[in-house]
């Protein structure tokens, strides 16, 4: 079995999880969880986003987060940006990261923008440039790659036309994002598999929501594929934008975990991490969809 | 990615889930159940075990559910025992395949019954040989073979002496079974992959729990290692003997969505199964650890 001897996850908690919670949690809590983050370990974490405060209310402290954290070396702390007042915020907070997104489904596209993919990406060459000149890193995520609601099965040409999209506005960290969780893994395998070889220019991140209990099976192709980025969040919190109640981002502790337990290396203290999903859950005060919170480690198990 | 282009999924929620439940359910109920698998097509099904009705009072019936659907050809029913009395309740009610089990773990064989496991196994020889003089097919289990909660670790040798065990008294049919959630990936892919290769005859079962969210996972791991023949559960019923509260059986339901959406053929319509996990989980009044059962399948969020 091919797979790598480290990978390095990016914890996505505080953004794409707490973005779908009512309780909106408060600046000192976030900072706690992100200094606690990096104390465990984690060398990229997404801190927020900078979107309307109206729209998105669980992300208007962000320019405080990075205004508190920019200091901090060694690790990377991005942001999602949807356009240019996204950047700008940026640049006043100090953050040195930013992602932006697209949707793989024309139609959605269509329907929500009235563009294609493809020109919604082109339409994002003046924020990279503006980003690129503040020294800013940009990076780019492709939302449904492996299937939508709208269209059903995504043709891998379609995906591949976005890249170019992206590669043609100078972004070469790009995001493979399941959030409808309809990815399964023979064809997370293929994807990874020829966009690695097609634009081995292109830094990879795999994003798996666990909607249908198959982000752990659809990582372990990834790797076999000889990705090494993946995104998680603690205590699996987040949710599937198409599903209301359905679970959401592969928990960080049960990736850690698994890994841990392969002999993969992380960076990642375990047991630290463990803490702050605690934490987290305690704040949003529901269950969510963490099997290592509810079981505990294999190790735990073990009789001394 | 080497995959089977077919797998056969056995249904053990009557046994392996009902028995961890407090509820008793209605023999008319288990009845209903059990044709209403047979109808979406499984070929293979767990129906029961020969326990004492004192220790395990939710099996009790199981001698019952053989009288009225022993006469049902083409579909193996299957129960587990534990000794001489199973094997007699078994040629009484025409159960025609009994299942044999013994812990891989060494300390916890010899706290429980005093024996290696080989010794155990060698125990069985009167109990395969009455069964099979009545025409009984029997396999054996092995349980915690990926690591136990005693020693950790399971050492390779272990469970291959076990496997020999079985072999010398004339089973060749042998379930690998993870009770105890601690099987990884690449660990799985490494067992199955020995295991084959030095016992081709055998006719080999995995049976994951996903304790630790790492069933599906495991499963694609055999699958990649050759194995075609797994053990699920409906709605995801069942535990993990040694953590209370923790998920149990991979859910029916979420295997066969997997192999559905990878081009996998079970035989089984996955519309039926996912009517009678409702029904299930109805009756056990209570939420369990089924991804398809809250986000329903892919295909179903797709906008027609």
């Amino acid at each position: 079995m091919n797979l790598p001897s480290k990978v390095t996850i990016c914890e996505v908690g505080l953004r794409d999880g707490l973005q779908n919670e009512t309780k909106i949690f408060q600046t000192s809590e976030k900072l706690e969880l992100a200094t606690g983050l990096i104390a465990a370990g984690f060398k990229v974490i997404e801190l927020g986003s900078f979107m309307s405060p109206k729209a998105v209310p669980q992300m208007a402290d962000t320019d405080k987060l990075f205004q508190d954290l920019n200091h901090i070396d060694g690790v990377e702390l991005r942001a999602l940006i949807a356009n240019k007042k996204g950047v700008e915020r940026a640049i006043n907070c100090g953050c040195r990261k930013v992602k932006l997104n697209v949707s793989a489904s024309r139609q959605h596209n269509l329907a929500n923008l009235n563009m294609t993919p493809e020109e919604s990406v082109a339409g994002f060459e003046e924020i990279v440039n503006i980003a690129l000149q503040h020294g800013i890193e940009v990076s780019g995520s492709i939302s449904m790659p492996f299937g939508s609601p709208w269209e059903g099965d995504m043709p891998l040409e379609s995906v591949q036309s976005i890249v170019e999209a992206y590669l043609n506005v100078g972004v070469t960290e790009i995001s493979l994002s399941d959030a409808s969780g309809m990815a399964v893994p023979n064809q997370v395998y293929s994807m990874c598999s020829n966009m690695q070889e097609r634009y081995p220019q292109v830094k990879w991140w795999l994003h798996f929501h666990n909607t249908r209990g198959m982000a752990m099976a659809n990582i372990l192709a990834a790797m076999q594929a000889g990705i090494t980025q993946f995104d998680s969040s603690f205590a699996g919190l987040g949710g599937c934008p198409f599903v209301p109640g359905a679970t959401g981002n592969v928990s960080s502790e049960d990736v850690v975990h698994m890994m841990d337990e392969m002999g993969i290396e992380t960076g990642i203290d375990i047991e630290k991490l463990i803490e702050l999903s605690k934490k987290v859950r305690q704040i949003v005060d529901h269950d969510t969809d963490s099997y290592i919170l509810k079981a505990g480690r294999s190790k735990d198990l073990i009789r001394k």
